[in-house]
């Protein structure tokens, strides 16, 4: 499948490890709609091989999987237009992993900052092979669909290279009769994601509790809200360095205003962290409401949920089952 | 699938990288052939998942699995009997493989002599990571099929290990609901080859053109053996530690005639190297004259050959399948 000049292709996507939030939504999620409304062609897998063996995930490992696209459709994306599919739906991609893994070297890929971090936080003899493969597993995800585009966080960048490196390689190695190569070699595009913290002053996680689901309804929102983490000074400002709790939950009400933080801190003024606390609840309510309306109104209709992610399964596998044999041919074998 | 208790299934197979030759033969093949006898259920792998990256064989990889499947035919093997299947056409492998590297440590692979060799012997950085996770793929191979005997040779038992120790794993982390193990623990069956060495005193190896192959005709199997490396002493003797390649020519016609070596030894008496290449030269072109024939009938019809393996990769894959349904039903997801 060889793309027309100018049309980009964009991989994207997340673990199905719990409810998307406030976080993913700011960061990522609305980028993707954006990106859809250009017109661009878009892949998001939910990366479902590293979580198999996490016990708890993989127990509602199905209900994750479908909260997940909840959350997509309920954002706005299109699966008319884009292709949203599972990791494990798509076997190809896991015959896409033998190739690409020799084209990697062991040092290479104890070199990675993620595997090192893994292995920093945890005793050496826990790095499984699997997470010590895992950018080799995305490498498979950006490079079947030929996505010349992908999202990514700072952190992420690493992995991305691991990507940009297999593709260099495949290339150098394995080109086409006419010299032209097999793959893209993906960019990654770097997201001005806002810093939003979590209610307790510190990164928004899933698993910390610290982060208003899309999902949550209003009363929970409050309550979250209610018991986030600010300061004494009574008078409202946006300060990141000074004061990055209350500057925080500036930010998120601004976002979810489209305006300044700096005028939504004005506004406040002298009201203290309680008025700080109501405006960002309203601002949440107000903006999540349409997106929760649409989101009640897939997750009464399951059935189409688990549609959207058969058809996503069906185009991803044409996709994959095509450069598969297009690896195949130009490595003369398996 | 679970099997009746009292019966074994073998899981052998060799890597499609050249012709097989007398090393194997009296080493692995004769006894497949034996186990087959026996009536042991065979599945017997084409491993071409280590192959794929070196250029000279990828070229060539169809043409090796199938010079290797008439080498498996010309034996004896029976395909009505032995499942006889490349391990790409097996595409529930390389799933398997998610979970399974999951359950070993990178430190466990490192300690892999093999790969710790394969490190020894090549620029650190030149170790990819389809080396490092190869005894991963070989224990998919193995478990898959729900092997519960390996023959192996001394120095394979590390690859083994970690096969044994994913299916302990395994079936400790995502027994059945009644208890039952998933797996078996498959047991090495050391098999006790005879020591051939190739004609130039060293290992026989497919690469160094120091053996013979079974495919071979009479007079390059001829040319081949004058060529050996004998010793000056005129009498013939079988002394293994003080004359090794003597004593390997020696060992080769007895094993090729069933007599003890001693016996040959002492016939040829003072004949010298001269005498002794005669008759081992015909005692193989004797011993390999059926199954010559028998590998030039089959050879005469590649459709042959080709539905072998079709019909292997059926029934491999519809087991596969099976397990791979099994897996994700113990562990609840993917």
């Amino acid at each position: 499948m060889r793309q027309e000049p100018g049309a980009h292709r964009v991989l994207t996507g997340d673990r199905p490890t719990g409810p998307l939030h406030l976080g993913h939504y700011f960061g990522t999620l609305q980028n993707r709609v954006r990106l859809q409304h250009l017109g661009v062609e878009m892949f998001v897998v939910v990366a479902d091989y590293q979580v198999i063996t996490d016990r708890d995930v993989a127990d509602r490992l199905a209900e994750h999987t479908e909260n997940l696209v909840l959350d997509y459709l309920a954002t706005g994306l299109d699966p008319d237009r884009a292709t949203i599919f599972a990791h494990s739906a798509v076997p190809a991609l896991n015959q896409l992993l033998l190739p690409f893994l020799s084209l990697v070297s062991v040092s290479e890929l104890n070199r990675n900052p993620t595997v090192k971090d893994e292995i920093a936080h945890s005793r050496q003899s826990a790095v499984s092979g699997l997470m010590f493969t895992y950018p080799v597993h995305q490498a498979a995800d950006i490079l079947f669909c030929k996505a010349d585009v992908v999202p990514v966080g700072q952190d992420q960048l690493p992995h991305l290279e691991v990507a940009r490196t297999v593709a260099r390689r495949f290339n150098e190695r394995y080109p086409h009769a006419d010299g032209t190569p097999v793959f893209p070699r993906p960019e990654g595009l770097l997201s001005a994601a806002p810093l939003l913290l979590g209610t307790d002053g510190t990164k928004m996680s899933k698993s910390r509790g610290n982060a208003v689901a899309l999902a949550a309804d209003e009363d929970t929102t409050a309550r979250l809200i209610r018991s986030a983490r600010t300061d004494t000074e009574r008078r409202i400002g946006y300060d990141p360095v000074a004061r990055p709790e209350v500057s925080s939950l500036v930010l998120l009400a601004a976002l979810c205003q489209d305006r300044r933080p700096e005028e939504v801190a004005e506004e406040i003024g002298d009201g203290g962290a309680a008025a700080l606390k109501r405006t960002v609840t309203e601002a949440v309510n107000e903006h999540l409401r349409p997106i929760r309306a649409r989101r009640a109104e897939f997750a009464a209709d399951r059935g189409y949920v688990r549609q959207v992610l058969r058809d996503g399964a069906e185009r991803a596998n044409a996709v994959a089952d095509a450069t598969l044999d297009e690896v195949r041919a130009v490595m003369g074998s398996v």
